[in-house]
């Protein structure tokens, strides 16, 4: 029996996004809110993985102003733990720094990549198929990631393509051999990937081994690995700009597009486990019980003849009469009201706001 | 040529309604609120008035709790110019104890009595209509009163029924003989008064000399004449609990239908100086400006694929995104979302507030 994985976690908590405007704003992106329950989404991610991975081997990335929010919400991690991205350069850069730090105190140590905003609904079976990926990670020399079975020909997400035969398990579960990473496909596309079957989302988690990325990289993104090997360098020197000087080096894009869509020896399981990366308000009203007149709501509400909105009220009252479909979001110094269908269209209030000077808003 | 009137104006100030709710609540009814302008609706009453009638000649009549607030808006009264009603009992004992009072000072001032919570647009043409009532109540034996122009068959106000050749003129204005007052009719009915003419609504506006009013309750309404000279004695007394005994005896009815409806020698002049009774938040579409998507709005907006909503929401930014015919209030604790054509509905949430306890909202 092989010795128990060193496992570590990088909770990647540097996103920034509008989609949950007004609630979310530049400097409280959605990680940072208590969307789904009344902990915030990254307090959630961690606590999620106590039982496995104890908070001295949790390591949060993002920016130095992010990680102040960060300290405060995840006091349990030690101070070492919070690496700060010099600038905001996309997750290749972030996860060849992070996985550096790690490799330099244990090569062989397993490190689990989680995004900080996703929702598991199923925390059990989630941890049971986390220590499974994280024995395969172990175990092989293989990238390892989670595929989300799809329920609907979505076009935003990126697509994983594996092969159902070809399953190796582990803690009884079976890894699949991945044939290829698919970008966000067109509709048509999508529908021929939900019919043909050995399709599924990307949820942009990973696991791997320290030593076995640095291989990974070595024969199948030579670029990045030179910049791994100035990384290593960069922090056994112990020099803050040096690191700063490596990684501006290193190009700004996804680890999903500089090492995954590249790589051989990349396995999937399937992620069953209540997955939601909550894109949106509308999003909610799966999330969220819904009261009998089909409202997903945060705060009190009094209802005549209305059915179905979203609404982020909370320790306030929220009256709705006559109206159905909509997402209703209070906060303390604006209010959005916006039919259901078209929340991602609050993108386009932002461009609106920035354009008229009205910055306090973003 | 004729004295200049000694006019004196009471102001009804102590409504109180839900349909401005959750602006409007039990401690803060719509004629306490900025809803058609910066001010509130009893201040614009009274300071549209002040180039007729001075500060020192005008008068409230509410309730004691009421009166702080109207004491504190209309600073400029003289303190003894705060009537306390001793209780709710509709409009006839309030008038008759405010009639009453003053004609203790001059039989022969001339009284105009004004509901605080309606808009007048135009504000020039008002205090002309409302000099020529003056003038016509102090030369004639009558009761006079402003009827409203129908703009619509509205079954929501009572109708005056006048004869459009009999007219007297006073500082160039016709004054009309009323035939009848009409309690509100059916749709059926009102459509026949707009087709016949020489109807008009009711505007709740009253001029009468003190002395006139006395003889109209003596000829036409004998059992309210009886309270009136026992109002007069408990007044000279300067009892208050012996006024609060007379008020108390009075029949808790509206001056419309102790004394209007039955008297004759009653002259109406048409009150077309953009009078609105501002009924309820849609009414707002049509007072406040518009924005050229049709948005009537108190405070900031940025809006996407949106029409035709009434916004409240003064001091914070609202973001609207393919909605239309809403109404949007949103106060301190309280929001309201409603489809513009069900805002009569708000009694409904307060009922349904009122039954499950949640009454710190009414």
């Amino acid at each position: 029996m092989p010795a128990k994985p060193d496992i570590r976690a990088v909770i990647m908590a540097g996103g920034s996004g509008t989609r949950f405007w007004p609630l979310s704003r530049r400097k409280t992106p959605k990680q940072f809110l208590p969307i789904v329950s009344d902990r915030t989404m990254l307090e959630e991610t961690a606590r999620r993985i106590f039982p496995l991975v104890p908070p001295r081997r949790i390591y949060t990335i993002a920016n130095a102003a992010q990680t102040r929010t960060i300290r405060r919400l995840l006091p349990r991690l030690p101070a070492g733990n919070f690496l700060v991205e010099p600038e905001a350069r996309n997750t290749a850069p972030s996860l060849i720094l992070a996985t550096a730090r790690i490799f330099l105190e244990n090569p062989k140590a397993v490190i689990a990549v989680l995004p900080s905003d996703h929702l598991i609904a199923d925390g059990a079976v989630f941890l049971k198929k986390m220590a499974a990926a994280a024995a395969a990670a172990a175990a092989e020399d293989a990238l390892i990631t989670f595929g989300i079975p799809p329920t609907f020909p979505s076009t935003g997400y990126g697509y994983i393509h594996y092969r159902k035969g070809a399953a190796r398990k582990f803690l009884g579960e079976p890894f699949y051999e991945v044939e290829e990473f698919q970008e966000k496909p067109s509709t048509e596309k999508a529908v021929g990937f939900l019919r043909d079957g050995g399709y599924a989302w990307n949820s942009g988690m990973f696991f791997w081994r320290a030593d076995v990325f640095a291989g990974k990289l070595e024969r199948f993104a030579p670029e990045f690995h030179a910049a791994w090997t100035r990384m290593l360098a960069a922090l056994r020197s112990g020099s803050r700009s040096q690191v700063a000087s490596v990684f501006s080096g290193i190009p700004a894009i996804s680890i999903d597009y500089a090492l995954m869509e590249k790589a051989r020896g990349v396995r999937m399981a399937e992620g069953n486990f209540g997955w939601s990366d909550v894109g949106a308000w509308s999003s909610l009203a799966d999330i969220w019980a819904r009261d009998p007149a089909g409202h997903a709501v945060k705060g009190a509400v009094a209802t005549v003849d209305a059915r179905n909105c979203v609404v982020f009220n909370p320790g306030r009252l929220t009256a709705l009469i006559g109206v159905e479909d909509l997402v209703i979001v209070n906060t303390k110094d604006a209010l959005l009201v916006c039919r259901r269908d078209r929340d991602q269209s609050v993108k386009q209030v932002l461009e609106l706001l920035a354009g008229t000077g009205k910055t306090d808003y973003l």
